[in-house]
């Protein structure tokens, strides 16, 4: 797409800049404040992960115009000279708050505050939320599968084929591994974020041998630690052809990791597969189930019997096939003027620069002058243009975040569909009280 | 996330790389063809776009491996040093044959054909599948939403903030426009692609400026086609004060294009907004509405009154709401051994080169060598590894698509909800024999 040669600076939506163009003229550049949260509720999501502030970051200092892009808007005759000459030495110079990536949040708190001259804090809107939407989508989706995976149990990522364009892919290989998961099929993702990568084999490559059996010869000849495909012609001959390889690699001082199933009635086919390595002596070979798998596939091929090692997990992670979405908002909170809300009938905005404290897992939004209970979520990421936070570890950061994924309360870890999940988030008193006066 | 220094050869899953190593070492090099096909049926979809061709030859072209990639696969421990050598002078050499980018198709017929070395042709499978699965989902919704939205109306894709990623939105903008949108909020996709750029004003910039009167007056002095969002306050106050300015506006020799509604009550909304644009003397005003929109909810608020001029389309659209993913599968169909297929249930391949006939709307898929009746679908873009397609020229072909979109039959163009479609595409003799032989 030519996107290598692209600066970030163009990509928003028009809008921010004709409404920059108008605050330039005006000289209405003094601070304002926006945050990025989502509206409750969110179906079928009784938590968030909150995820994506490094490439967001990252995004953010490349957002710069570059010449092309300015005399691709100098052609669009909608915008003063004076104004793309600012563009052209754009620098955001503001304040972020953040929370941590990986972090347990909801909707209905700000996970991001930015504070910066307005047209600085408008022209980033679309980058907040591009990225910030999709990678919590992707967390927060991938939170669900590995608790219905369970701790025991290896989770990969398997999306790259269905993910929205190659960007995605890596979004997805990142938000995943950092909620947990063990890894990705994306080579590209492994090299850029140092993800385990994994993968196993196609139906292509038996195909492409006289008979299965040779195929998995092959392949195990080949490959340092194979993980055979049986279902490309009849499953149960395709486990005996796994249990001779298995047996002749043993020979050898080698191991056949496992077998991977791709379709058919997993949970059955499992159940058959594992007598046959059993009967075939063959203990120590475990199955890998793939397949438009989820949460609710998962749970209900564990709860039918099915027996896996692992799962590898495809289009509806990267997709977030049940919410594709997540209706993350960035909205003007404050000014020289003081706190600004919105009063539409359901979009209401809670106004001026918060804090979310932390109890337990009950959160209450503060003004950022009160001082509440617990921990406070959200730390200051960028001071005056410059990051201060450290890059994330995402190795490190994955074991904390899992452990925290496997140590939710019911309440939350909860995977039953819900149209309306209700948050454990209360506003403080002032907060409280300063919306009753907007209504 | 650094992609813009990145090559496109890490984009693939790690399999295609093992296999890969296999075939490389033990001389399966010679020809293989896959082809690129949507599995039936796809819910809800009575008909796909076919689209990405473009974006997809411009990955295959940057389809190459870095010394940095080089070094990371070797890091993996899973390659051979002289299949690594062998990928360092990596360069596809293979045909490509694919329908025309815009093209109405169907799930159940090849919309590409790639006959390349076996190595090659297995490498550039993830390529394949992410962006021509992405973009043809996307274009393929987009007809429904603009079938919906009827051939007078105007609609636009706002998609950005709920894309998954730059990238995603770049495609998603190229893809609704190729179908007949009308233009795109997405800056960086007008740029890249000429396609118009389009917008109007959010909230925070009413809530900028003390009153709404204020801030439109402000509006409009700054840009020469200004569309009022009227929904930040009261709509009703909003819309006597757009035609304040629409009138004041007039005094000058200018107009007021329209006003933009964006949440509530649409359909009712935007009757009371007509009469009060109309009672006060503005009947040139046109009212845009958006918010969660999709062709459904379009359907839905014409069928209750609703009045606009245009549509402005993101979330539902951008990650094609209710089918968030399509299932394009890229599977070995022919190799030196002659027509290959896999014979698990439902999943059944079309063997061998084949070519799609169309007469009307009804589709035969065929082998390359027999003779069918209407027009072959299937045209080689690339041969010998160059491409032979002209790039194309997105705004004419859009003109095409759109006439198209809006002459379908009737059973085609039906948005209805459906489970399981059924579509035109029959199989010649010769394969239907070929196919019954391997059952």
């Amino acid at each position: 797409m030519g996107l290598e040669n692209e600066t970030r600076g163009l990509f928003l939506d028009l809008y921010e800049l004709t409404m920059a163009n108008s605050y330039f003229l005006r000289d209405m550049n003094d601070e304002a404040t926006f945050a990025y949260f989502v509206r409750a509720p969110v179906p079928n999501r009784r938590f968030l992960i909150f995820a994506g502030l490094d490439p967001f970051l990252d995004a953010l200092a490349q957002f710069r115009f570059s010449n092309s892009d300015l005399a691709y808007l100098e052609s669009l005759k909608l915008f003063d000279k004076a104004f793309l000459d600012y563009l052209a030495d754009f620098e955001f110079t503001g304040d972020i708050w953040a929370m941590e990536e990986g972090e347990v949040c909801f909707p209905g708190e700000p996970l991001v505050i930015v504070s910066a001259p307005r047209i600085q804090a408008q022209l980033i809107e679309t980058i907040v939320l591009n990225i910030l939407n999709y990678e919590t989508l992707v967390a927060s989706k991938a939170a669900r599968i590995l608790i219905a995976a369970g701790e025991e149990a290896i989770v990969v990522d398997f999306s790259p084929r269905r993910d929205h364009g190659m960007e995605a892919a890596v979004h997805a290989a990142r938000a995943s591994y950092l909620t947990g998961f063990h890894g990705t099929s994306n080579t590209l993702a492994g090299k850029l974020y140092g993800i385990p990568v994994v993968g196993t084999m196609a139906h292509s490559y038996v195909l492409s041998f006289p008979d299965e059996l040779s195929a998995f010869r092959a392949f195990a000849e080949d490959h340092p630690n194979p993980v055979l495909l049986i279902d490309t012609y009849d499953v149960a001959e395709g486990a005996r052809n796994a249990a001779i390889v298995a047996r002749e690699l043993r020979g050898k001082g080698r191991k056949l990791p496992a077998v991977r199933l791709d379709s058919g009635d997993l949970a059955a086919l499992s159940q058959e597969v594992r007598r046959i390595l059993d009967e075939e002596g063959c203990p120590e070979v475990e199955i890998f189930v793939s397949g438009d798998l989820d949460e609710q596939r998962i749970l209900e091929f564990k709860r039918r019997g099915g027996v896996a090692r692992g799962y590898g997990v495809g289009t509806r992670l990267g997709v977030s096939w049940d919410l594709p979405a997540l209706g993350g908002v960035y909205k003007l909170v404050e000014d020289e003027k003081g706190p600004r809300m919105k009063r539409s009938p359901g979009k209401l905005t809670i106004p001026g620069k918060c804090q979310v404290w932390r109890e337990g897992f009950t959160d209450t939004v503060a003004l950022d002058e009160e001082f509440g209970k617990g921990r406070p979520l959200l730390r200051r990421v960028v001071r005056r243009g410059e990051r201060v936070l450290p890059r994330l570890d995402l190795a490190q950061r994955r074991e904390e975040v899992r452990e925290r994924v496997y140590s939710l309360p019911p309440e939350l870890s909860d995977l039953t569909p819900c149209r309306d999940p209700r948050y454990p988030v209360r506003l403080s008193a002032t907060l409280e009280a300063m919306l009753k006066g907007a209504k």
